[in-house]
């Protein structure tokens, strides 16, 4: 059964009554109660949908590489990510637990959390469709999309600042060797700040290899 | 440059002429050719939209648990399906791969087929949006979806096969031993077959140990 406090905190998460109250609850509902539905399915397709979502938002804002697209994409959709987006909702409360898995703790748990969270949005997506599951997600992840969640600088604007930092000259990027087919063609990259040394590596395209030579680069020196 | 057999293999695909033909260029280039922009960013996209579009279909199709949903999803997203997917619509002769690439084969290869068989669907998604797409992948996935990718047999169908065929009875399942908290709970599962033998398996819930069961059944007697 679907609580009226729970009705309420879903109502509020997507601003309109909750048609099918069966499908909310199985999202709300972990194994351990022995109901006949838990929330596994629905997790498994909220999982994708908060993928893509989050995709295609980092697509928008970003005009970064897919590496680095990828790399805050995987800690944006982390477990730890949506436990704390569960926590900051107060999910806890309305997920249904056997007794056990309550006395130990199992609402401050972040794998339960973080797959009710997926969970909600799988339920979302089934009753109200993408557009309004798309808004549901921007909604609850901005404050870690417009954040530093896997934001980690990149390599290269942290040599950069490092060299402003210690009154060195810019950072000077440049291709050493070429080599390989075109189709898997490798770049070896120097980068050398004046007065302080230089660092090399290779990489499949000219960026990855200037990217990689600041990491060098600032490992050796930094 | 989009060639007019590019232009139309693509109007084929999408159902009407491509608007945006600098973003369908985009998707159908390789890094090889030295272009400003390759496919990578629109597959980094173009991934995550066919993950969650073939998710929604399998839990609409199947009443599966999520570990088998999610098996027949990676067989399904995988690069080799993706590049079967490629070939099945003559994607191949519209790649614009480097001179070097082109002679070392790359419009053979399974990865650079499915990255761009990936590209455009992204490409899809950011100019035709959500619902354009999802039809586009599941026409394209129909045969895919509808046949035995990723479809293995579950172990419990395959035990019960095996004892009609060798005119046994029919498996007997029993639950041996539940352990653990709720939220932990282990079930040590034992199956029969009368005349045959027993065996038996653990696992994180009754369905989970049943499967493990049979395979185990299977591996000892089959």
């Amino acid at each position: 059964m679907l609580s009226a406090a729970s009705h309420d905190f879903l109502a509020d998460l997507i601003g309109k009554t909750p048609a099918d109250r069966a499908l909310w609850l199985e999202a709300l509902t972990h194994g351990s109660t022995g109901a006949e539905r838990d929330y596994q399915r629905l997790e498994f397709l909220g999982d994708r949908v908060l993928g893509m979502v989050i995709a295609e938002w980092l697509y928008q804002l970003e005009s970064a590489d897919e590496g680095r697209l990828s790399q805050r994409l995987n800690a944006l959709v982390s477990r730890a990510t949506c436990a704390k987006v569960a926590r900051a909702i107060g999910l806890a409360d309305h997920i249904q637990l056997g007794k056990q898995a309550r006395e130990d703790g199992g609402r401050d748990s972040d794998n339960i959390l973080g797959d009710v969270m997926e969970a909600l949005i799988g339920a979302s997506f089934v009753s109200e469709g993408f557009e309004p599951t798309r808004d549901l997600i921007r909604r609850l992840w901005t404050d870690m999309v417009g954040g530093k969640t896997g934001q980690a600088k990149h390599p290269k604007s942290a040599l950069q600042e490092w060299a402003a930092g210690n009154r060195r000259k810019t950072p000077e990027y440049r291709l050493v060797e070429r080599s390989g087919p075109d189709h898997a063609a490798r770049f070896t990259v120097a980068v050398s700040v004046g007065g302080v040394g230089e660092a090399e590596a290779t990489g499949a395209s000219l960026r990855e290899a200037e990217t990689l030579a600041a990491t060098a680069f600032m490992q050796r020196f930094g």
